[in-house]
């Protein structure tokens, strides 16, 4: 493997945190905010490491939030680079929430956020390629393509009917 | 209009907060996950008030960050919400900074966020409908039907050949 | 209109807060100082706009506190300049609070702080006059300079013989 | 001294705070906010020794600031108890700012807070009357009518010309 | 391994945090005081594990600060048990710091926790033993007695000469 | 006294801080590690006055905490000065919880912080002596020594047969 490629390995994250009064709403739950801000700071460390550079967060992709997560319960997110493009990266983001003294783990959601490496003048800068290892890591890199094609569309910047993988994947079945 | 039914204008919010140095990374620009959670609270504000209940974060949609906000900045997020699902409802924000001292302001960026009313089990209830009244109001409508399919088909709840409103709009042109 | 003077309208701030767990005292009520705290901040907003350009807190009037505000509440802080003196400038804040799964507002406190407006040189600089047009706006702008001579009396800066408007107005009756 | 009295000394508080990063404007100064949150916290614990209950804040008198704090100064914050009247009580802090590394302490301003005792059920509650030992005390003490009354008269809840204390040694001199 | 057996491995912490700028001395380094409160949460999720019960912190040890961390960097902390002792266990934490553009990671430092298990009532409660398995979980696991026996002595809970471990280890050689 | 000799009484510290939610642990009580964080920048303040210039944490003793302080209660944290070391000093912190309505002090817990003062260049620099006037301050001041000597030995930069004044004091009873 040369300069310009990585694993999925060499930058992952692994952050945990405990569920702390100022982060719940009026039925002590984890506000859905205080999620979403602490998967852009695992994702931002993330793509950081792949790319030795400092990033900026460029796109949130759909994320879902299924299950509540209660004060005094410890969140787990895991963050992974799964496909660079030129200067940007999508990373995924996958949190479970454990209540320890139920001895419980759930999976609570998962999100793809993108960022985008720049250099000292503020400007984007290339990123070395990722190189997927696992069955899971090949399955996400594949992935990143029409999900990068969805947000090209959404955000005015692709025709749909250029979006090849998107269209082959989402709606020729 | 009866009871069940009320227009975007009599749940807006308007958010205005100033960048502090915590929000902000090495370059002194406002944390992307900063702004995730700011466009949150705005947006569960507006659809408590649209619900008259307590809400849960239920998904966050495609989100772009395009240019960075600054350091003492300030940050105006205006939060609508766009159209009613029985219990769950899909909120426009919408984010403008300020730099005062230099007299610019900028679009930054948009969102939709969604948000699911909860009865005092924490159960889903029942909300009032949206009726749209401004052209932008409208469009805002006409256009969650097909972002809620999508969000359906991508967290795998519908399939992508029964979503026509998703399918006409994006690929039959 | 010419360049020197500005109506409330174009500076004015709505700011919409949620009351989190660490804002609030044993009793699960708004702290005061961090209501002072909020009215600073959508006060300080409002005179960067109106003197377009960075400001500092020179005065806070009296404050009173009344109904409680619970946690989970939804604080609104609308803020409008009153009157402008040379380099500095009067903020009207109004705060209401909104319990809105109860569907209740109720009209919490009011404020008046004072700001100067700085150059880049940290100096007092010369800022807009303020031209009211609501039947309220006028009331807050007359009132605004008996406010000002009672700070000045207060802070030893004014003899109370030479606070005319302060006194007709206060003991002439 | 009884029960029902108790000297400034035997509830006051001293507070001393490092200015971080948070705390500060663009010009890396104390925002005039965060001094006012700071001064409530200080003031709220002393009206509370005093009072041997939980208080809340009623209300903040005229507080002026002077010069900047600036990021890394130490502020120093007294407070005491100045005089009592049935269920409320004044509280005067004074703040000084020192630059340890430049050997620098400056007086930065001062302001009277006042807080009402209450009871388990949120009344309020007869609290001690204070006994000023010192100059200083004495001083204060005096003052407390006339602030009191002036208070009032800026609420509407007494008329102007019923303020005997405030009348008498504000304007006739 | 029965149910009073666990390995350190099962319940190990890996905490992953961006020194944000509230979190830095004047010289933009990490202060200790924020390492001491990052090193205690991660200590006290990984005793939770251990325990599954709720903690609390009962001491730390000697923490030494050598390299400081800058504003940017990148801390991991990995948290380990050492040893348990009826209702305590003592948490063996190591600290690294990534400066992520710069490429250097550096030791940072380590600590000793203690915390005891609680159950409902706030009372201690029986924990499993630690069975290490490496070679450094097998050497923290043997320092931990000397370590706990100078924590009694310090404490003026075990006299001197009775701390056999401390002594023979310490100071016969 | 000359220049290069100062008096614990010169930069004794008093710091009073309320308990808040985000303080505290799923059974309301105060984290062990916030409190960390405050001894931390007590001690510092302590310490900076002392050296009259800026300070870096050096290493923490063994802390012990007893009794859980609740939400609400005030704490009060004194911090001194024991005995200098070149360019470090050892500063002693004691902490007091109230419990006010309850009428309740309880001395919680003490702690020894060390601080390498440090010049503009970040480079360690010479500090006044301590010179010790009260009872407990000479007793601090004496033990400060073996305390020194321990840390070294912790540290693995003395040995044990070295520390002379470690080992008469607690082994040669």
């Amino acid at each position: 493997m040369n300069n310009n490629q990585k694993t999925p390995k060499e930058s992952q994250v692994t952050m945990t945190e405990l569920v702390l009064p100022n982060d719940t709403n009026t039925f002590n739950n984890l506000m859905g905010g205080r999620l979403l801000y602490l998967m852009d700071i695992a994702s931002a460390i993330c793509s950081q490491r792949h790319s030795n550079s400092v990033v900026v967060t460029a796109s949130v992709d759909n994320v879902s939030f299924s299950e509540p997560i209660a004060l005094g319960e410890v969140v787990t997110l895991k963050a992974k680079v799964t496909r660079a493009f030129n200067s940007s990266m999508e990373v995924f983001i996958s949190v479970t929430a454990e209540n320890i003294p139920e001895g419980k783990i759930k999976q609570s959601n998962s999100a793809f956020y993108t960022f985008v490496a720049i250099d000292e003048h503020g400007k984007p800068r290339p990123i070395p390629e990722v190189v997927p290892e696992t069955v899971e890591e090949i399955e996400l890199y594949k992935g990143a393509l029409r999900r990068r094609q969805l947000r090209l569309v959404l955000a005015g910047r692709m025709k749909p009917n250029e979006a090849h993988e998107l269209k082959s994947i989402f709606f020729d079945e």
